[in-house]
């Protein structure tokens, strides 16, 4: 894996730990996404996991790395492996083609780093 | 149920149908859709209903509603419930904001169509 | 103006309000999502209205045939003028090119069916 | 050809005339577009016709039907055939998948409504 | 801020001038687009900073990171104040999910760095 | 030409590679896209560079920085000039507007690289 592609993770982390801080403390609107984002991911009919599989698949599509690092590593922590994560990369790639092979290539790089195999 | 809600679902059934029989017969490009396709939505480590709902929630955060016509159909027939459609579609809430609300209106007339419940 | 352009803008009101109905009951991500839409669309240093002139120039570049209808009604209500909201359909056609000049012909229907000129 | 489907193509023609007239008064913005659209589709180093034909290919994958209208009559008008129509669609379809071909239906009862084969 | 994410703007501001110029001198399309551009961002019935802050939401609705860049930079020589720039942001995230709070990291890394507070 | 700009499209050109190599071998659906890719790049009524330039419209609409990359140095390798590709560029700018100038310069960063002139 290549160095730069670890320091783009890094920075993305780095990134959304400040912004969450910036906009807790400023932004109605921003405390209400994180309401809406913890009433979205958790276990219901479907499980949290199966959650974060269809956030991944939308993630690739809508080619939102930041989202592709967050909704991997979320999948991998609730139990996903590999070929789960990489089958829903593929629903993403049959919807949107040739961009989303560019999205998977990200994806592949989040997955070397949190699960390296 | 609105009529008109009704007509709109057939007409793209109707549109589906006669556009595969087009482009089947005059395009490799189809063809090699078609192909990925169904290499997308079987069972593997993910089975097909877990795709199809990953496909609805892109659906829903990209406004196809043919998109979304197809795949809760499928979800339907592949023993979803009403309620793991609904969780899907909120996934592709929360990825979309106020958008997916406009989308989910479409999704929520596609169910009372194939599930009237 | 067309029967028909009065036809759809009646559609979407009436399925806004059907949609709003189901998923109140049935879900807390569309709750939350409700909490957001209150706590971004009020006064504060911008004025309710300045925000919904913003929210109509995002509807045309994402050419969200409801959010421009819901937007346009609202900036109304709150007192903007016609050329106010075609002033920010401009900034939506700067932002999209030709595929914004198709969101601003359903902009004029919106305009003249609320505000007819 | 389903008569619903003459009927929207025939609103999208009737909405662009309405609607040019109404921003040609308004609009120095959109009259600026209009200059841009003129520079844009005239020979250069690539014909007109080949301009039209990359506008139907973006067209298909943002899914524009109004877009699809235009650029493929005015594709047909400077003397584009079928199969090259077909061909732009196709690229379209390989940079969108899934999302692409629904598009490429409507792409194709534009087609049937102004070189009837 | 992090020096890479000063780095990051410094290289946007650097590669729209180089562009300009490199498009100034061979494109049509591109100087009728700065025509465009000049018409729309004027004071109008709304004043420039109001359309600057239309061209802000839109921007973290699309993810158009150097569209933040110039229209913040814009909006703070208008005149704005950083809570007038924070609430046309939340106006994004509304428009947009879980995709608009990465934007809005950007956004608030360009206002720190034109309006460290 | 800037450093940090040549390192960006090398980057993109090694990702591509590592990433083919990885779902080549797992992905049957990753497959049938590059069945799909092969399919519609060559020559038929178009001819394969045509459709290049169909693809690097597409890109630059859709703001795809490994697509313009990719379909640039494939139209070069084909016969295409500068000017054919700025107008293709151009076709990019008109369907999209102010994001489109944006992705500009990230294609003539990319003509830069491959076609130094």
């Amino acid at each position: 894996m290549e160095n730069s592609d670890k320091e783009r993770i890094k920075q993305l982390v780095k990134a959304r730990k400040k912004a969450h801080s910036f906009y807790s403390k400023r932004s109605k609107v921003y405390q209400s996404f994180v309401d809406m984002e913890q009433n979205t991911y958790r276990d219901g009919k479907l499980s949290k996991k199966q959650k974060e599989l269809i956030a991944i698949g939308i993630s690739v599509v809508i080619n939102c790395e930041s989202c592709m690092e967050w909704h991997i590593k979320q999948a991998l922590n609730d139990g996903a492996t590999r070929d789960e994560i990489i089958e829903s990369v593929e629903v993403g790639i049959e919807m949107s083609g040739g961009p989303g092979t560019v999205s998977a290539r990200f994806a592949m790089n989040v997955l070397e780093y949190y699960n390296p195999g």
